[in-house]
């Protein structure tokens, strides 16, 4: 694959990062690919595994490197951290910048803060997250057939956004453009609240008393698909989240109030001095089943019911 | 396979009831297996997929068959169904009796009421529902590996519950006994309540303008597999889950009240005016995981970060 690029660089060997580097390389790139990781333990990892083709710790790559080495930059890194280094790229850099980050505000003002006037930086959503991390959970189908949210600062060169789209087209993702704000507000609803509650589920069951006493006596676990299911993204990377959290508090907080309000009319109804109508809760979940379908686009209903 | 029973009754032959019929036949059980369906349009899809031996709609059973044309009956019908058919049931009746009923405390006392002397009634809840329903999803492997939680009420034959044990272990489930103010308590945490808060999760995110908005301009969905997965059961079947949060409203109210608490705790957090500490979310994450893994029984750690 003859590439626009001669030498990529992802900053972030993560599971996103090493997989796209995995993929393009597959792909048969014609690029040289040099990965960034954050300890010597994961260059090590990084090199028996072929995670790209030269991997450099962040010490390394600060000490030896330049970002104009490269015409291509991707940040694969937390969004607290990307933002930090948007604000070393040097002004007058003319190779392509973009990021895999799940909060768009904050890159976004950092980009708008580093280059008041025209610049190539297009920040990208891959929606392909999952409840592992790290290099060696790399796979090249991960953005197979995913969406790719891509969100524009002021100044962005639209050539440069063009050439993006492309490659992505090329990765295997489907392309939306979606602004910063919209952006966060939307995933706060789809994916960052989500994890706080997954989270809080796994907890609030963890911790009674009549759960434990089973879960020890029990030759298999408790719980079936469900809570199992619900529970998944219970188990991403602390780092990353705590950093997702920070970006996009106020959002992640106005979502939160609405889904309490939410699980208030349901606690008002199931008030023990109340008599269930089971209409009306078969109606509750005939509801919730469009509106999943709705959300996740599923055109065929024959599979259900 | 030698069968301790003749002629079993599945009265309800929904997934469950189909798939359990379904794999006593490739075990080449020599029982026959008679199924009981609501409908004429039911039976017509179950004779064609072979779901039983012999399949009667309910009115065709009420008017042609007694319950003691068979030494072994399993309702496979919502809870609410099934505390009602106990109050038909001979008093003295010899065979064994079981359900698969998703909640104890009403079947229970169903039974306590109908045979205040020695019976043969264990109650079964083996934990393979899913948000599928109808005998077209019956398969042989539902079953295989689950847990199946027995519930003796007073006066159960221990003859009739040895034997129900072995059954369920041939089935392929492994098993376990919980009282049914137990079992309530813990299913209300680990699958009543999830069930709630995965049918409100999708009109929460379904309701937004903003992800309307892009979800009727994208391509593919906006989500990801976190939020795929924790509204996969806000598809389940509205009739049986109305008859379970009927039949368990106090425990469901109160491990949903438990669960807006630990939401109350997080909201404050998050609330505008503070500023959050990455360490304490980090850990919330870990902690979080930590209590995930506790209930699914991970061994192993090794696949995570």
């Amino acid at each position: 694959m003859k590439s626009e690029f001669s030498n990529i660089l992802i900053y972030g060997l993560g599971l996103m990062g090493a997989s796209l580097s995995l993929l393009l390389k597959k792909k048969g790139i014609s690029a040289s690919i040099t990965g960034v990781v954050s300890s010597s333990k994961s260059k090590t990892k990084g090199e028996s595994l072929k995670s790209a083709d030269t991997i450099l710790t962040s010490e390394e790559f600060h000490s030896t490197k330049k970002w104009k080495d490269y015409d291509f930059i991707i940040f694969g890194v937390p969004v607290d951290l990307t933002a930090k280094l948007i604000g070393e790229l040097p002004l007058d850099y003319s190779g392509i910048v973009t990021d895999l980050g799940s909060t768009k505000k904050e890159i976004i003002h950092a980009v708008e803060s580093r280059f008041p006037n025209s610049h190539n930086y297009v920040s990208s959503h891959p929606m392909c997250g999952s409840e592992e991390s790290g290099l060696e959970f790399a796979n090249v189908s991960l953005y197979e057939g995913r969406l790719c949210i891509l969100t524009s600062p002021k100044n962005a060169n639209s050539e440069a956004k063009k050439k993006l789209e492309t490659f992505w087209r090329t990765v295997g993702t489907e392309v939306i453009e979606i602004p910063a704000d919209e952006h966060d507000s939307i995933l706060s609803y789809l994916s960052h609240s989500p994890h706080i509650l997954s989270s809080i589920m796994a907890d609030w069951a963890a911790n009674q008393k009549i759960i434990k006493r089973y879960t020890d006596l029990s030759p298999i676990p408790l719980n079936g698909g469900g809570f199992r299911d619900m529970t998944r993204i219970a188990g991403s990377n602390p780092k990353m989240w705590s950093a997702i959290f920070a970006s996009n508090q106020n959002e992640i907080h106005q979502s939160l109030l609405d889904f309490r309000n939410r699980l208030d009319i349901v606690l008002e109804k199931l008030n023990p001095k109340n008599i269930l109508d089971p209409k009306e809760w078969e109606r509750f979940m005939e509801t919730s089943r469009k509106s999943r379908d709705y959300i996740l686009k599923n055109q065929d209903d024959s599979k259900k019911h």
